[in-house]
């Protein structure tokens, strides 16, 4: 039933040869002026389109950048694929997703080789990281790699990250602030840059103003353990006054833990701030305070930097950490007395 | 720098023929044990890998289904697009996003060309529509198409969804059986098939018990939407003792508006009941009585329909109404009195 339109009947058409419509439908190769507008008209009236899959064949640009991610329920990572889908799209490239494992060392083993085989022009990491050896076959084809939300120490990846350091820094200063002694932390995935950056970050904003953990539990980013490392931090008599969780989805998991299962007062109680600044947080159930990731300039790099490297293999990689700014709402609060 | 392995290179060193080893490396071609051993041996010791474009060329198999979807905030749709990426890459294929805006009257139109273009198996719409003339080219294509969450009139197109009049009778029952008199409706963007079914089947569960709905606003699927419509229909005195609000994530805003702006309880004042059975339904601060979409048989009759028309594409299209549950939870409660 296919019934395709092949160049030859557009040359035809247009009394011009099968290899003048192939260079009109090929970027950067030249055809004149009225070539191209007798091929256009031609191709036009045929319904004809030159396959992309052709045109990668010949070009070797397939026009698809692999998107490597772990889990969508953290609400920061869909915003990030819709965005980067749309961003991407608007320059005629389009996302091929693949799925890894969050918490396997190296998330990306069991998917690279259909990464390659499918060509894609880049590839792009959410959450998830990649060994030194698949990087090194990445460079060896050409193919440059963007890490979204995540640091490792190769130079030839390139990373867009908020300022964690800096993030956590800003909470803990905030906690001081408001006069917390007992300070809570609630980790991510610890294997993760993220997670390590946030907290030595809010370490040294705590020691900044003399004050330092008295609690830490582990969340792993998922919201049934961070309710898990809620419930052990707080059940007792002694617990914090104040916690800053690694992201906002563990945030909902530990303020719901606390309201609802401890029959405790957010802010009144305990003071509770996140990371990331998803759009629930701004919701009034947990208006919570939080550190915006700037995630429409974080997309915008991540583009720019995937382009550059794709029109000029040679660019070395693109490396930036912005700045993003806290967040002040209703979770956070003075300390009584 | 790509140091390409040819299957030339791999013929020689394994002693056989070019065509022996593109043989081995096509699904469906025959080739001995003997010969397929020797290939696959020099192969690896080569590093050598088919590439999927090349093979698609010569077998117009992209292993690529194009996935449409309009927007990832709701979050039904990033845990469906998850479980669908999952799903279709254990069977060797991969999800192609592509963007379409959720309120125009044919979402798909803008990208149909490149979704073409990338010679994708299969095409899958999630909360968008697709016009006749778009569909009968997919026909044309030999593409088979699935409706995600959405249903047309076209014959040619494959649909799964929940059963939402039954969804939506079952919403009108509960509240008629909680003594609820005073019932409002809040409606989804009124093109979809989901919120005219949804609408239909509540106002029939309604009937059935002799209720009739006595306030109905427009939310869109917005969050923003949801709450404008919220504090239209309860800032007054008149306002109902009930209502359904047409998805989960509006009615989220509708009690965050409710509790946080109008300072009303849920349930004691308002009873609330959402649609979809999101995970954050669950979550203690909402904990909202919803009806729960069966997202894993979706997931798996989706990927069915498609395999199964891409193996045999005479085969007709399907057409599945999969059966919900009402999940009660503490946002509905009897009415007082």
């Amino acid at each position: 039933m296919p019934r395709k339109i092949t160049s030859l009947q557009v040359a035809e058409r247009a009394g011009v040869s099968q290899s003048a419509v192939s260079r009109v439908f090929t970027n950067g190769a030249s055809a004149s002026p009225a070539t191209a507008a007798k091929v256009k008209k031609a191709a036009a009236e045929l319904g004809y389109r030159p396959n992309a899959m052709a045109r990668a064949m010949i070009t070797g640009k397939s026009r698809m950048i692999g998107l490597v991610v772990a889990y969508l329920e953290n609400q920061f990572y869909p915003e990030a694929v819709e965005r980067l889908s749309n961003a991407l799209q608007e320059r005629g490239y389009h996302v091929l997703m693949f799925m890894a494992s969050p918490t396997a060392g190296d998330g990306v083993q069991d998917v690279m080789e259909e990464i390659l085989d499918h060509q894609v022009e880049g590839i792009v990491l959410a959450s998830v990281s990649m060994s030194s050896s698949l990087s090194t076959r990445c460079a060896e084809h050409g193919i440059p790699v963007v890490l979204f939300n995540r640091e490792q120490d190769d130079a030839r990846m390139s990373s867009i990250t908020t300022d964690n350091y800096g993030g956590g820094f800003a909470i803990g200063t905030h906690f001081a602030e408001l006069g917390h002694k007992r300070i809570g932390y609630i980790a991510g995935f610890e294997e993760a840059s993220t997670q390590r950056d946030r907290e030595r970050g809010f370490r040294d904003g705590l020691a900044a103003s003399g004050l330092e953990l008295s609690a830490r539990e582990a969340g792993n980013f998922l919201y049934a353990d961070a309710r898990a490392a809620a419930l052990e931090m707080c059940a007792g008599t002694d617990r914090p006054d104040a916690i800053f969780v690694c992201n906002d989805h563990m945030a909902f998991a530990v303020m719901d833990a606390l309201r609802f299962k401890l029959g405790l007062r957010v802010p009144e109680d305990i003071s509770v701030a996140g990371f990331d600044d998803v759009p629930i947080a701004a919701w009034p159930a947990y208006d919570l305070t939080s550190y915006r990731q700037p995630i429409n300039r974080m997309v915008a790099q991540t583009v720019e930097a995937l382009m550059q490297r794709i029109e000029d293999p040679t660019r070395p990689a693109h490396r930036a950490k912005l700045e993003g700014a806290l967040i002040q709402r209703g979770s956070t609060a003075p300390a009584k007395g």
